[in-house]
Parts: C-alpha cells; sequence; structure tokens
C-alpha cells in the first residue's frame, strides 16, 4: 500500500500551510496510515494520491448523500455552469431551490442561502436575536456547531466576549435545560440543539421525544427561538427534518454538508413568525447566490425523494451495523454503536485514548475500507448491499483480537497505478 | 426592455425568501429597473432572466477577474471536477494553489482557505488574536470586512459584546490611528486597514505611502498584526499584494472574491512568525478543501500573471475614466471619480440621496451598461477597448442633464430573445 505521493504532498504542504493541514480533514488528527491527499471519487469509493482505492464511511464528512458524480446532480450542476453561476444577482434556481425547501421541510416558510454550515448556525443566532431582541443562547455542552469564534470547539484566537451569551446544558437531560432556561431568566433569545447529539468520540444519543417537547414548550412559553442545527445530520435522518422523527418542529434549522451533494451550499429554513426579523439582519457573501450550487441541490433533493435516500442509508447503515454486532460477538470484543444508522459511531469498550479503535480502523483502511475512529461515519444512496459486505470482510480483521498480526489484505484491487497523475 | 421574467421571481421569491431577496444582491438597494435575477454571462457581458444584455461593470461584485467562462479556468475546474471536489481530504490542487500563494504573494510564507471573504477576515483576527494573546483590533469607522456578527454593517441580531474589542480610527489619518493604538494600550493584537478605502458611497481613497507605513510602525512597536483586508482589492491592483504600490508589507491579508474567477473561495496568507498562531486556531468548513475552486484558482492565476490582469483593468477603467470625466466636462455636470481606475467609483456632487447617480445608472442599465450608483465597480480582462467605448456611448446619455428625457436606446442589441429559457 503506497503512500510516496501522499508523503511528498505532505512534505511540501509542510512549508505553505500551518501545520500542513488544518481542520476537521487534517489526518494527524486521525490514526498513523491515512492518507491526507486525496485523487478522486466515485460513487462511495475514494482514491488517494497514491492511487489506494477505499469503500468510503466518510463521505467527504457528511457532503457526499448520493455517491460521487452522481449522474443527475453533475449534469444540473454542468448545465448550470454553462449559463453562469456567481452573477450580479441570483438565478432562478435561487428561487426553485428555496421553493422546495419550503416544500419539504415541516417547519419552513422560507429559506436564506449560505455556503458553510457554520455561516448557517451563525445567520440562525442573528434571526432568534433580531426577532426576539434577546441575547442568551443556550447549547449543549460538547455539541459542535461550527468554527466560527462563538462556536469553535478549540477556544484559540478568540475573545470571552465571543461566548458572554453562551449557556450550556446536557443534551437530552432536561433538568439541566430548564435550569439553562433559569439562567436566562428573561433573555433567552434561543435554544440550540443538534438534530442528534453526535459529539465527537463518546456515544451518539437520539433525542429523546420528552427531551424534544420539553425545549419546544421552554422556547413557547419565553417567546425564544428553537434552533434545530441540521448541518451534520441533514437529508440522512427524515426528508422533512430530523425532529419529525419526535414529532417536534423547530422554528430555525441550519443546513449544510449533504444538501447539495458536495457541492457548496448551506441555508437557513424559518417559520414565518422569523421572517420580518429575517429581513432585518445583514449577512452575505460573495459567492451565496452561486447557480451551481442550487442546480445541484435541486437535483439532490430531486433524487434522494425519488430514491428514498433516508431509507437506503439507514437500510445500509443498519446492515453495517449488524455485521459489525455480530463480529464484536463472534470475536468477544464488545463495541458500542450508536445513532442513527445512517450516521453510524463505532466506539469500543475500556478505550479512552482510542487505541483499539485506531487497530480497528487502521485494519480496516490496510483493507480498503475507510472508517474513522471516533467521529460518526456517514452512508450514502451509493453503498449497496455488496459494498456493506465487502467492508464487514475487512471490520472482521479489526476486531480479530486473537489474531493481532496483520493478515495480508483481502484483495489488492485497491493498490492500484492511479488513471491519471498529471497535475492540473 | 422586458422585466416580465423578472417580476415573475421576484413574486415567488417574496413568498420564500424574507423581504424577496437579501445582502449585497439585493436588488431593493438598487434604482427601480435594475433586474434581480441572471440567466447567464459571457466574458464582460451578463444577461438578466428576460434576456436583456449588460456590458457589465460589477462583474459580480468582484469575483468576475477574467470574464466569465474563461476557457482555461473552466477547463481546469472541469478536469478537477471530473476527478473529484469535496473528498475526505484535499486535493494535490490545495498544495500547489499554497505553493502558488507563496510565491506570489509578497508576504506570505503560508496560506488557509477558506469559502467567504467574511472567513478570510475573521481568520485573520483569530490568527492575530492567538499569535498576541492580546484582544483589542483597530478597524477604520464604515470600512466593510465582512457580515458576521463582529463586522456586519448592519448590526441587527448582534450582542455588544461581538464588537468589545473593536476600536475605530478614520483610513488614511494617522492621527487618529495613533489614538486608537493608544486606546488599546497594552492590548493590541491588530490593525485592520482596507487594501484601498472603499467605503460605501463616498469617495474612495488610496492608502497614503505615510499612513500605511505608520501603521506598519504601530504594530511593530506594539507586537501586534498589520491584516489587510485585500478581499475586494485583491488581484485587481497589484499581483503581489496591493500594498505593494506604497511599499508596506502587511502580516496577514485576506482574499477571496475574484481569486478564482468566480469560483468560491478564499485564504488568508500570513508571515512566518504567525505560523505557530495559525496551528492553532481551530477553524474549518465542509468545503473548505474543494478541489474545484482551487484548480480555478491556480488557473486564474496563471492567466492573471500571464496576461497582465492588473495592467489590463487600470487601463480599462483609465479609459472609462476619461471618457466620464471628458463627458462629465462637455454637459457641465460635475461628477468626481475615485479610488483605483480598475475599482472605479462615479459619484455627483450635491447628492445625498444618490438621485442624480440613480438617474445617471439607470439611464445607462436601459442602454445595455450595467454600473452601480454609490458602490465601487470592477473591471474585468474581458472588457476590450470596444466595450468601454460602447459603454461610455451609454453613460453619455445619463449624463446630459439639459436632455432629461429619455432617449432611444441606442441599440437594440440588448434586448434580445434569450437563447436559453428552459429552467435547470
Amino acid at each position: 500500500m503506497s503512500n510516496r505521493h501522499d508523503l511528498q504532498l505532505r512534505q511540501r504542504a509542510a512549508k505553505v500551510v500551518p501545520g500542513g493541514m488544518t481542520g476537521h480533514l487534517n489526518a494527524a488528527s486521525l490514526p498513523a496510515g491515512y492518507p491526507q491527499f486525496f485523487e478522486r471519487g466515485q460513487g462511495c469509493r475514494v482514491w488517494d494520491v497514491d492511487g489506494n482505492e477505499y469503500i468510503d464511511f466518510m463521505c467527504s464528512w457528511g457532503p457526499n448523500l448520493l455517491g460521487h458524480h452522481h449522474p443527475v446532480v453533475d449534469e444540473a450542476a454542468r448545465r448550470q455552469q454553462a449559463l453562469g453561476d456567481c452573477l450580479d444577482g441570483p438565478t432562478a434556481r435561487f428561487v426553485e431551490l428555496a421553493e422546495r425547501f419550503v416544500a419539504r421541510s415541516a417547519h419552513a416558510d422560507w429559506v436564506l442561502f449560505q455556503k458553510n454550515g457554520t455561516d448557517a448556525t451563525t445567520v440562525c443566532l442573528m434571526v432568534a436575536r433580531a426577532a426576539t431582541g434577546k441575547r442568551k443562547v443556550l447549547v449543549a455542552t460538547k455539541a459542535y456547531h461550527g468554527a466560527d469564534p462563538w462556536c469553535t470547539p478549540i477556544p484559540q484566537g478568540i475573545t470571552p466576549e465571543d461566548r458572554a451569551h453562551l449557556i450550556h446544558y446536557t443534551y437530552n437531560d432536561i433538568a439541566s435545560l430548564e435550569a439553562a432556561v433559569a439562567q436566562a431568566g428573561t433573555d433567552l433569545a434561543a435554544i440550540v440543539c443538534a438534530a442528534f447529539k453526535h459529539d465527537l468520540g463518546i456515544d451518539q444519543e437520539l433525542p429523546t421525544p420528552e427531551f424534544a417537547r420539553r425545549a419546544r414548550e421552554l422556547c413557547d412559553q419565553a417567546g425564544a427561538a428553537l434552533i434545530l442545527d441540521e448541518v451534520r445530520a441533514g437529508f440522512r435522518v427524515h426528508a422533512g427534518g430530523s425532529w419529525e422523527t419526535v414529532g417536534v418542529r423547530p422554528d430555525l434549522s441550519a443546513w449544510s454538508k449533504s444538501i447539495a451533494n458536495g457541492y457548496a451550499l448551506a441555508a437557513v429554513t424559518g417559520v414565518d413568525a422569523l421572517r420580518e426579523a429575517a429581513t432585518r439582519i445583514y449577512t452575505t457573501g460573495s459567492f451565496w447566490s452561486g447557480g451551481v450550487a442550487m442546480a445541484a441541490g435541486l437535483a439532490t433533493i430531486e433524487v434522494a425523494d425519488a430514491q428514498d435516500v433516508v431509507g437506503h442509508v439507514q437500510a445500509m447503515g443498519q446492515r453495517f451495523r449488524d455485521g459489525i454486532a455480530a463480529q464484536s460477538a463472534s470475536h468477544g470484543v464488545p463495541v458500542r454503536q450508536t445513532g442513527p444508522a445512517a450516521l453510524p459511531l463505532i466506539l469500543f469498550d475500556e478505550d479512552p485514548g482510542y487505541d483499539k479503535g485506531a487497530v480497528f480502523t487502521v485494519e480496516a483502511l490496510r483493507r480498503g475500507v475507510y472508517l474513522h475512529p471516533k467521529h460518526n461515519m456517514f452512508l450514502s444512496l451509493a453503498h449497496t448491499v455488496q459494498d456493506i459486505d465487502r467492508a464487514l470482510q475487512a471490520t472482521d480483521a479489526g476486531l480479530c483480537r486473537r489474531r493481532p498480526t496483520l493478515r495480508p489484505p483481502l484483495s489488492r484491487s485497491h493498490v492500484r497505478v492511479p488513471e491519471t497523475r498529471t497535475p492540473q
């Protein structure tokens, strides 16, 4: 399994990029052996710059919902690109996509578009504060809502004032939520909830219906906005919005990642009561109205709904989960699998440093399966039963504790000369 | 000049988008008669959804540096798209583009990439604060540095704490800058300067060498970072960085808009002394490492340098400026033309409500020339002498105060049935 090109690029990057790479795609946060640089993708497969092929369970950390190079999405994007992308105003795709979001999202009366998930969560806070004239925002401890100064998980280069009006609660803990609301007093602007609890490195939790309903009640009583962060979960849990599964509708939802199948797009949807406030805030970006990502978004929704992507990713995720559970039992290696099956997380018991997770995922990686040892993963419409079963062959090696030495890869098919090496 | 499709889209948008449109592309901020929705672009021309053709002096508010559908850029993007865009890690384009920025930007030792101009300016603040451990940031009064809570020009939905550590100075006013530095005391993290003064609706100003040098000195004395906001000006004033024109190098520069010719990309460049701080902050976005925009960025730089885009846009801007000046003198209508010729601004004397500007630009618009009455405009590599001279025929009507009634358009060529009406 060659990594020569990856090493060369890392050496070059070390000179011109701080730390060689930053952010969530930094391979330094993964076990040794993971590639940093990628060459291409097709369906649910990715190839690194050394031509190693992987069945991909990260899906670009979410965006790849339908598979790389989905023909309907790429054709829609290509047609829009042939007309124009970034112009002096939006294209008709802007209106068409806003209409589709409103028609599809259970709570949504209007839409604003952005580029980053962080843009969307930040816009939600601005709308809530503009609407209420209040300042306090409740967020769950350790929840990830983006990487602006108010929310970045590594608080470097920020000031205390960036978080002066945040109050923390514990996800699914009604008493802690009530205490946080009490702390906000008459100054509560919003409660922010992730669609489900998907904090790095700890077991995931679906929202309990009681917690979701209580959050809704508390917002209604205070005149505050209930903000649902759908950036991670959106389009994989429920087509109408993730909390349709618990019968609770938010006032604002933040969307990004999968909504345009990898084309850069984010959105905020909101209820009519917040429409006027949404006209008063001023946020914008040079590329937020670009037509290509919106054309891709329209096609993504068309395909997602026509082919029941939610049902598919849940079924494929469940098949993977069942297979892992069987291997875990067979090998006597306890694992915890939590959260929606479509966004699976696998953690090992007694593994505070994720060392077992590292062994497990590196063994799978060597056999052509790209997993993550402590972040939730993602299924796509492109994952087939055959892909899942093929991946389970690879995971078996990692879970086999009685055979700690490496077995040869099941196949060399993932180590091949790349088809294209010419740099751009 | 039909606007039927534009009106239909506005009616639809009014239902699903707060206020029908938001942000800098909201046509509500333009005189009546301007289209809101656009169909396509080619070179320096854009077509609205009713098929009206315009010679475009806004260039998508900056991003269109080389002309819409520049073949080199679009081919590079198409080739990368065929491989992959948003993957589990960056592509080799990431490293190649970082290397190009470092080679090209006079001060730059390293690069971080983002999507929005606001991302870039915010990252600059975070790096400066992480490096210095200090909080105060100096910004010029009325300067636009993005639309996050700390900088949005319309402070709705924000809290006072979002701006707790901003101190204001007056651009090009050394005494005010010194006073602001004194106010920061021992807590100065950064001085932020726009590449030139380009505040909405007032005369632009190039930086004086004395002001730029003093800003540099004050940062050096305080151990603070000098941040240059190149989002607006970058790639149109000087290839190596806009303050090369005054012989002053920043510690950090924020780039976006034109750097990938309309593909969504932003970047921060910095000096070695800030590299370690840049590894400590945590900012990221789902699409920040996307290969397509980086391939477009590489091609944009290649073309920009090979064809001296800076020289071209300055020459075309100067030809336009000279023509406007001649018309102004001829018709006895004083105008003020300020800032770099490549980013021209035309304001009228005694025009506090921009009513003269509105008449001028609407007359030009009716004759197929898209101008802005109070925001700086942008030239591109695609603007030819013929385009400028054709535009000057149109502006003559707007400047002719003795003939306030509308003359017939010089040509009907800009009112045509669009070639493509099929949505998507």
